[in-house]
């Protein structure tokens, strides 16, 4: 790990800070759905899955320019917010029709062009979607934008390798178990696109496709994974919050990585996920990342606090992934981020990448080594983060982004878009 | 309800920002305890018990002048966030050797000049605290800077009351039914000083004060207190965490008010409260309100949307609070901490309190009036007001406080004094 107070010596130029750190990854984002609030779509009743209609709605507005200006105004905010890399999980590849774009990429090279002008490092995640349901239910009508044939999925992703750069890196995933079969999966893994690369998937989110998975499989979702896959280090599972005894004591032999995303998870009514149980007594290798996901909450320590906080509420004790004081927590989560997006190390590997605090930020007044985690879980909130270097260079001075009015004004004309169609 | 979009007209001076709202109360808060995090105290595991051993190491070290220091900053962050008046619960009364201050309600003057200096309005609630348990336990001797005499509370009482002006009222707190007797409470309320000044106690917090409640009365805290003082629109109960379905239609029944602190119910593994089973369907005239209450988040956002949240993942479906939008909740919320504050209508009798909302903040982004109240709630980060007037003055502008620097730099010092003794 670079860049505590106690190592920071091995960063390529010197902090203007006391206190650095590594960059966070934001393991699981969706990046379109910050559109939704502003959309007027997905409030009041309703569970998970009400939302997940409304939410198709507005993704079958979605276009790649649309895309690209909204995408390049949040991945700054992320910035600002101490994220520097983000893992972008993206299922639109078609157009609303149903017909492919031109190129087929476009969406996904949309993606790409609002990293590159944020800044912020991205392992792009094109998502093969391919059944409704278990059992190859067929797609729904408002789902058809996701759906590729496997060869589509193949060519897509040899156009996006030969994009991959220091910013820019290609994983595999696959939506779900419910959106993709088992011998798709392995199909697509035993190319030699595939070789070497991160492989994202959501996992028992919610508890119909546990239930589901038991009536097509007899047996639970990472049991099937684990039974026909043997998922190993390149593996991170979104989500994992629906787990039984026997599928945490096999996560914990793995070295998976779990992207939990407490505010989404939350707002989703999701649940609470078995966290302490996978990671109390600390697993070998098992890595724990966070995730924005629906991107209502683009801080990093919200989403830690409340990991932390939802189990203590679950046990009514203090200090469960925080025992030893919220350090712990914090550097776990950056090996983890690091590894979901698809590097080797726990961020000693990125040098390029880390954040100055701001010792003027309400919340680290007064912080002292042996606090300072702590007091950025805690109290962390929007301001805490004074620079940002990304890629090697000085990307976000004084918490604010360069271009941040543009994008801002471009992202404005993206929500106005979305609203009004 | 004054100063939503449609009636703005109403304030005394015209809004520059096109969203504006009341200020938010802040109905439960301990200023002390902000400087916890930097003391490095209360890390790590434990339970609330422990918790509250290291808060009482702190609470100890703490004199009038570092309090007022660490208020007045406490408080100017409060109204950056939207605050504009704050109930204060403090028990701190004798010198740590169990002696009398002079004059004896030095500590509560240090915090109606920490008030005076940031702005912000307040409900001091000098609190009584008696007994170390239910059936008059003796105090701890790590209690006994809490402990006074009844006569003594009347005449702190008398003391306070003189000092009441526009930005300052005086209410009555008890600390709970563990450290104060019902005859004690009624013998308190029977005082002309008494009357008509809200009420606040906390209750039923933690699983071990119901358990010990049974155990000495036979029946639960909330049936308690009903059957013996009859809590009527001047009460709030602070938290009401784990109550019985019989406690639920009592408190469904009244006027009373319900303070939630869903962060600090959270990081101290309190429980998630039964807020659903309380407030929907609509009860007639029981209030909601919110707390900061151990000041770790200042954000009523973030109270706001964990609260809703935390009901979501109780019932695995969303909208529990917020079943027709954010709004409801969050106007709700503003009626219910003004008549925490003991004011008697809902935010339309304060007209000299509002805050407007910044169009640029991230969150806020393409509002409108249909979704402003959603975006503000479960998007709302450090930044969503840009200025805010509290007793009709202009006070905070850009999101920032005048004496930002200067009380920064008295909350250093006392932040220091509590870490080095």
């Amino acid at each position: 790990m670079i860049a505590w107070p106690e190592d920071a010596a091995k960063l390529p130029s010197a902090p203007a800070s006391g206190f650095c750190l590594p960059g966070l990854v934001n393991a699981h984002s969706h990046v379109f759905q910050r559109a939704l609030l502003a959309a007027g779509a997905g409030r009041g009743g309703g569970d998970f899955w009400s939302w997940r209609e409304a939410m198709y709605g507005l993704a079958n507005r979605i276009e790649a320019e649309v895309l690209a200006d909204l995408a390049a105004w949040v991945y700054a905010e992320m910035l600002c917010n101490g994220y520097t890399w983000v893992c972008e999980f993206h299922y639109l590849h078609r157009r609303p029709d149903g017909s492919l774009d031109e190129p087929p990429e476009a969406m996904l090279r949309a993606l790409i062009e609002a990293a590159r002008r944020s800044g912020i490092g991205m392992t792009l995640l094109p998502v093969l979607y391919r059944h409704g349901g278990f059992g190859r239910r067929p797609l729904a009508p408002e789902q058809r934008r996701f759906f590729l044939e496997l060869a589509e999925y193949r060519e897509l992703l040899a156009a996006l390798i030969a994009e991959e750069g220091p910013r820019l890196r290609i994983g595999i995933a696959f939506h779900s178990l419910r959106a993709v079969e088992l011998d798709e999966m392995a199909e697509v893994l035993s190319w030699p696109e595939s070789e070497g690369r991160p492989i994202h998937i959501h996992i028992a989110e919610q508890p119909r496709e546990v239930e589901e998975c038991l009536v097509h499989h007899r047996c639970r979702p990472v049991e099937l994974l684990f039974a026909r896959l043997a998922p190993d280090r390149r593996w991170t599972l979104v989500h994992a919050t629906h787990l039984s005894a026997a599928e945490i004591e096999t996560l914990r032999a793995s070295a998976c990585t779990i992207a939990f995303c407490p505010s989404t998870e939350a707002d989703l009514g999701d649940g609470l996920p078995p966290a302490a149980e996978l990671f109390s007594p600390p697993p070998t290798a098992l890595g724990l990342a966070i995730g924005s996901d629906s991107e209502l909450v683009l801080s990093p320590w919200e989403e830690l606090r409340w990991l932390e906080w939802g189990q203590r509420l679950r046990f009514g004790r203090r200090g469960v992934l925080s025992a030893q004081g919220g350090e712990g927590l914090l550097r776990r989560a950056v090996a983890g981020g690091w590894r979901a997006a698809g590097f080797s190390g726990h961020g000693e590997d990125r040098p390029e990448d880390w954040i100055e605090l701001s010792e003027e930020a309400p919340a680290l007044l007064e912080a002292s080594p042996e606090t300072l985690a702590d007091q950025l879980i805690f109290s962390g909130e929007r301001g805490v983060v004074a620079r940002v270097f990304a890629g090697g260079k000085l990307l976000i001075r004084q918490g604010s982004h360069p271009e941040a009015a543009a994008l801002q004004a471009e992202a404005r004309r993206a929500l106005r878009f979305l609203r009004s169609r």
